[in-house]
This record gives C-alpha cells, structure tokens and sequence, in this order.
C-alpha cells in the first residue's frame, strides 16, 4: 500500500514541501477559484449577496489585490503598503466578470514570475506584509492561500443558492 | 523592516514550514472551527441549510471523522478503510452541539498524540488514505485542512444568514 519515496535529507530537518509544491499546490486552489468565478451569471457575480455579505466579485478582487500586489514583497521584502491597497481599491473595480478573469489570469503569471525569485531561506524570515501584517513568509503566504479557499466556499454557497452546481472541489486541475 | 531569522540549511533544500509549524497552523485553524461550531444555536447547528446544502453539524461531523479516523494512517500508514468510515458514518451521529464539540477536543487530543510519531520522511511519501485516495502525505493532510477551511467558510455564511457575527477568520488564538 505504501510506496516509500524519500528524498535524502539524512539528520536534517523533515521536508514537509518543496516551494515548488506549494506553487503547485496554490495554483491549482487558483484554478479552482477561477472556475467559480466563471460559474457565476454575470449580474449575480456583481450583485447577489447572503447575510449583507460582500458579492463574489468583491471577494475575487480581494484575492486579486492580496496575490497581485502581494507577490513582489513576498519574493523581495519590498511590499506595497496597505495605504496604496487601499487607494488602489478606490479606483474603478472591473466592471464585467471577463475583465475580472483578466486580471485573474495576469495574477497567476505573475506569480510564477516571482516565484523563482524567492531565496530558500525566505519562507522562515519574518517580515511585515504590506507594511502592517507580520509574520513569517511562509505564515503570510499561508493566510492569503487560506483566505481564498475560505472565501471560494462563500461563493459555493452562493451558487447553491442560485441553483447552480458548483465545481468540484477536489478537482484542481 | 525585514528581520531576517534564517535557519542553517547551507545547500540543504529550502525549509518552507516544520512539521511542528504546520500542527500549530493546523489546530489554529481548528481552534477557530471550534467557535464557529459553539457560534450556532442548537437546533440551527442540526437543521440550517442554504440552496440544499447540509447543516453545518454534518460538516463538522465529516472534519471529524477525517482527522479522527485518518490520523493513524497518516502518522503511520495504517489507515481506517473507507468501508469503516461509511460503516461508522452509519452510526447515530451525534445528537447535541456540547458531543460534538467533545468529539472536536478528542480529535486535537488525537492529533497532538499521534504527530510526534510521523517519521520525518513521512512527509513526501506517496500513500493511499482510506485505501482509496492516493497522494503524498502532506497532499493528503493538505486536503484535510482546506476542506475544513472550505466548510467552515459555508458555516460563515449559515451564521450571517441567521444574523449571527461569525468569529473574525485572522484570530486563530
């Protein structure tokens, strides 16, 4: 049943993942956010809310905005400030899903583009994202990769809600 | 604004997170999962439901029984099959918020036990939980986490829906 593939790292510290398997990892939870977003009709991506909870667009820009801006600081230590998020979220929202998925898309490339940025030493550094949240990088990394997914369940409620079935979540490919 | 606190790994692969780091990411995030089970009131906990989706009770009955019956498997390769899991899934669940939140303080009991004994190589090891789902351990545990993180975002949505506060998602204390 159990087939041993281990890598020699004898007296060292255990490999619980590579950086390259994160990268994987995250990106195949963004290949699944992207799907959401295109399960949803264009007026209710914009508009249908649960509770008073934001719209799923206002969510997906959420995870646009953290990654996007995000990934520079997290490859270099040189993070945009949140004064800049915060401006940068007064300026026009994309108006229709397909400049949403867009931005979404320009996001992933850009990820893989930093990624190989990233010194192996990085991840256990404490930093300050966006010059307010600190933590270690891998901490940082972790809660916007948790934030998506627990945003996206959000959105799988909405779609139920609707009465459309949503993409499957095991399927990340 | 960058204090760097780099482990010794000269030439070693890089070191994203320690097994020690992912438990407390792990139960951080159960802890937070165990106020959103005490954050329902009783009866809505068993009956609640959006767009045909299940009570959050059965969502929490199923993080359950994945960390409570796959902890074994996981720290030693002697997994629960999945025909015991729908076997157990069988058996009256149970009946009140207060034992399912005692099943809840079983299970992190259960986890803080059984992760000292998960061998350092464990980690990349290519296994079958269930018998049924095949992947690397820390895919498997991975899987364990983001689909609590993803049903707990649902419970969100139940609590606003009932016009409830949902504990903030940041506070994992």
């Amino acid at each position: 049943m159990t087939a041993s593939v281990t890598p020699k790292i004898p007296n060292g510290p255990a490999l619980v993942i590579t950086p390259e398997a994160l990268l994987q990892h995250w990106q195949g939870h963004r290949r699944l956010t992207r799907r959401v977003i295109a399960a949803f009709p264009e007026d209710e991506f914009f508009r249908f809310s649960i509770g008073g909870m934001r719209p799923f667009s206002a969510m997906a820009i959420e995870m646009i905005g953290m990654a996007g801006a995000g990934m520079r600081g997290l490859a270099t230590g040189e993070w945009a400030m949140v004064d800049d998020l915060i401006h940068h979220s007064k300026t026009p929202a994309p108006g229709t899903r397909e400049e949403v998925l867009h931005l979404w898309d320009e996001v992933t490339d850009r990820i893989n583009a930093f990624w190989p940025q990233i010194p192996p030493h990085r991840f256990q550094e404490i930093d300050t994202a966006f010059g307010q949240y600190e933590g270690r990088v891998y901490e940082l990394l972790l809660y916007w990769i948790d934030n998506e997914v627990h945003h996206r369940g959000q959105g799988y409620v909405y779609l139920r809600s609707l009465g459309i079935e949503p993409p499957p979540f095991y399927d990340r490919s």
